[in-house]
């Protein structure tokens, strides 16, 4: 049984206050949130405690573990919390808003050796886990050129945009995982290239709504990003792998499976309204594997060194939206 | 809150426990089995307390509704008690194995006016409740055929076969039900015809494991339902309605969304492997209803009259198994 | 290169005509018509010479083989006129609308022992033809059980329906044939029950415009057949074999392959609006075949004997819509 | 009745020539080809003369439109011999090797008034054309983004390979007339970057096998590109447009409806096995447009000027390959 304490409880939070406290293997006992009123929900509802002052979650007599899924600017400091106290973080995306401080706190961390996860939640995904199985099991021979679509049904507020850090660091640096994990094989260089169609006021922070971004891995292989903040039809996510000798797709998820035929047409269900409802069960099945490895002692993946990595390209990305020209990667510390 | 007492604590038994601790609108205090372990292990998971003397849950004062999930023989009995102390009630089917008492049950409940409904939790399926909504809308016009299709897995073991009433009113009669409740109308006549393909042995005690039956409703709609115990490649369940002016279905489940392509095939996910991944989320959907209706004092559907529908359906069904011709349907009290 | 000659030159005359001409190894002169300006249109059209005589078709020593594509009344005489002349005859259903007179045909042709072919042009629809391969290859093991959907888009004028010789004899008997082939059994036992929901006047002359059919084959296996003459979406057709270790299905065709998606819906292309968009190219794949069988003097398949059990089998079902019951199949001559 | 003759009796010339024979509303008389054999051959074959002076296809007497096929080489020399003598021009892909040539040869055409268009068949794909037809009534809004796949079973021969200008120039042309047909808008700037993974040894003559190339419109909106020489699974084609309010694909055809259902796994049919057998429809659909324009008098499209446009993408996607940025496109003229 893993002493799992959760810090954070916004909307994410609930998400993994739900499932740390519906997991037989994990004891939930602790929440902790800057906003009093919000913890104090959170472990109500699960009969946990809301503590109100940090330094009791990063009590190892009371918890192996703690999740991180507070703000942003505060990832880098609950990572080292825990390092310090040794016990093991699972932590939400990313380290850190600024590529050299997230570098630092991952050394800081690695250096103090307890075991620390990412929340790269979309490699839990059930098709995409398969689809890495089956690129693994050798089925479609050498990866050659991957495909990943990632399009958020409607804009997110200006407020959230402007503080964002961009389309690439924010939205498509989960894609960027997942095409190192798929892969195999490290970003040596990024293109990318997009425009702000949807809302044009986002230009003038120099940031985009729709982008298409190219990687070059060290193989040779090709990657191909599509990504876009509105759409217009709800939520949209698919995967295609093309290898040597075949190819394997995680195709759209459909919201239902009926279909009314009329003269001429087939209307069928669409695609979900919003990505909570596509990637719902990857939290529980992210959080599964956290626990895994602590029980076993195996160093959980992804690591946050893959946080950094997917950090360095999204960095790359957005000097290529103004540069023009395909940027070379730089991995921190590498 | 509804104070919601579960009767049964076998499988189906947890499923509902679970449901019950999870709902926002229950209130899950007491658990009764002749099995007072099973009773105490499922009490423990949910922090519920076991009863072993069953008058306990039939206590007004404690429990505002019963879920009946206990063997089939105990559930006349159990919703006899229900009405005697005036709690509301959700069974699992069949009413009774014997029409007549069945019927005599249902007057019982009647007479006494609680609120009580039929666990046929395909009703609450996502997909057959939308099909359900479009056809009601009109979108097809009149209902001309249904076609529906359920195929278990793998023969279940021949010990429960011999008990289990036949394939007619243990497998076939939720389709039944289905059958009356997306065309809003009643089944006139029934021909069924099937064989003992998989296992030779149960049609010494006159049992079918695959069946064709033909239902005629009073608007001279058809009705096809084939439905095997065995089919070697998972849980198969679809239903078609075709209409006069289009048609509507909701197809078969896959259990993924991942396709592999290979020089002339493309290799995707398969049928779910068996019924319960299938159908798991009606159950919740089903309990949701059920509470909805105690809330808002709207009588809970289905119906124990539709229940019992369901059941003289399978009755002419298993008649014409052996005369070899149509057989009209006739209901208890009707 | 077989010489091969056309009787009849409505529009499956013409189909036809077609086929012959674009035939690499077929010659194809001679055309007949009872209506001159048909067969000189056709004729025409392709570099052929209509005949005025239809003694002039028969003649071994200009032709090899006819192609009868006539009215339904001349079939039998056409068959043995070929027969007579010792010439090779592929021959549209049925051979006669009387039973008995179609099997002293069958007889009369047999004992002259010309290649003789019936046109059941379904059993060389591509997707078909590979679902009786899987089926023959033992894939899904054992047929179980077989479900034959066709669906017509819209009602045959009156005028036709009173001389088609009802929907069992003139929609249901391609798929009886299909049924025969795909499993590889005969037919024991049918039973029918059909409604006049698309038009209430064929109900006066005793036909059904949507029928539900169920065949029982000697192995125990079971086949439902839904056939309606109207659909309000288009033409439709499918079908779907469980066996004793999996399942083979040709599913419905779609028009094309667009996909539009807006908010919760995906608008995809609908089925043919027609039959003979559907099933166009299995009338030169009909042809494909008898010219092989010709060319190696193996005997052409489906046989006039099919033909035969195939309408056996429409008059059992036309006997059960009256009687209610499941009646047996007698085949002439058996 | 429009007479036209064909010029080139390869591969394509066989096609063509097959189209025209049997296209109701075009005279076919006339073949030439360098080969006397295999014009004679074509000629026989559907009842038309072979002629060994090409000067004899170019009589406005015999012919109204010259259809050419014949060697890349060789394309810019018969587009102006048609001009010259006046009479209408259906060209294969590319007007000349050499983008300045072509241009020069556009203007001569242009400069003689004589119907001339460009044979890019895929415009003519039944379903682009109702994609396009789809975008154009502005179903899903402005283009936001464009998906283009295109990728061949297998690697061309290296001899091929070798003349034929290039991956952008040979296989991806076809994509950018298609992008810029579907957006209505022109190609401001393009990045390429390709692999030689499937034969290293096309990187000695600095060709790619795979490449993914980035369009950018003059609307800000984007195209991706992913093209592929050998799949290892068939030939494979999609479209996904991507708008403000919604999305439309024409998707990836498969070769069958058959599906086989095992534990786990449902095997449908693959791809289709080269390009020939996905797009064969569309060469008849590309000379009935220009039939149409010839007959009605419209100008045909896609023009010469479209081929010129298509070309000057290729010329700026092949820079792109070596310089490793974003290219601007230079219209010849423009």
């Amino acid at each position: 049984m893993q002493r799992i304490a959760l810090v954070g409880a916004g909307f994410i939070g609930t998400v993994h206050a739900a499932n740390l406290a519906a997991h037989p293997g994990v004891q939930f006992d602790l929440v902790y949130d800057v906003d009093e009123h919000r913890a104090g929900d959170v472990a109500r509802r699960h009969g946990a405690v809301a503590v109100t002052d940090v330094e009791q979650i990063y009590d190892p007599d009371r918890v192996d573990a703690v999740l991180v899924a507070s703000s942003t600017d505060t990832h880098a400091e609950h990572l080292r919390r825990a390092a310090d106290a040794g016990v093991a973080v699972l932590c939400e995306k990313p380290i850190d808003r600024e590529l050299d401080r997230a570098a630092d706190t991952v050394a800081y961390v690695r250096a103090r050796q307890v075991p620390a996860m990412m929340a790269f939640n979309r490699r839990f995904d059930r098709d995409y886990a398969e689809l890495k199985a089956t690129v693994d099991s050798g089925a479609v021979g050498e990866v050659a050129l991957i495909q990943l679509t990632s399009r958020g049904p409607e804009l997110p507020p200006l407020d959230y945009l402007r503080v964002s850090g961009g389309q690439m660091r924010d939205q498509a640096v989960h894609f960027f995982d997942l095409a190192r994990w798929i892969s195999g094989a490290d970003v040596v260089a990024v293109f990318a290239t997009g425009s702000a169609l949807a809302e044009p006021r986002i230009a003038e922070f120099g940031d985009t709504d729709i982008a298409a971004v190219t990687l070059r891995l060290a193989t040779g292989a090709l990657v191909q990003i599509d990504t876009s903040r509105r759409t217009g039809y709800g939520y949209d996510e698919r995967i295609e792998v093309l290898g040597s000798n075949g190819m394997v797709e995680a195709h759209r998820h459909r919201a239902g499976a009926v279909i009314r035929y009329t003269i001429g047409r087939a209307i069928e269900k669409g695609m979900h309204p919003g990505w909570f409802e596509r990637i719902k069960p990857t939290y529980a099945a992210t959080l599964d594997h956290f626990v895994d490895a602590l029980d076993t002692g195996e160093p959980p993946s992804p690591s946050l060194d893959d946080g950094l990595r997917a950090q360095a390209i999204a960095e790359a990305a957005a000097r290529s939206l103004t540069s023009g020209r395909s940027e070379p990667v730089q991995y921190p510390g590498a």
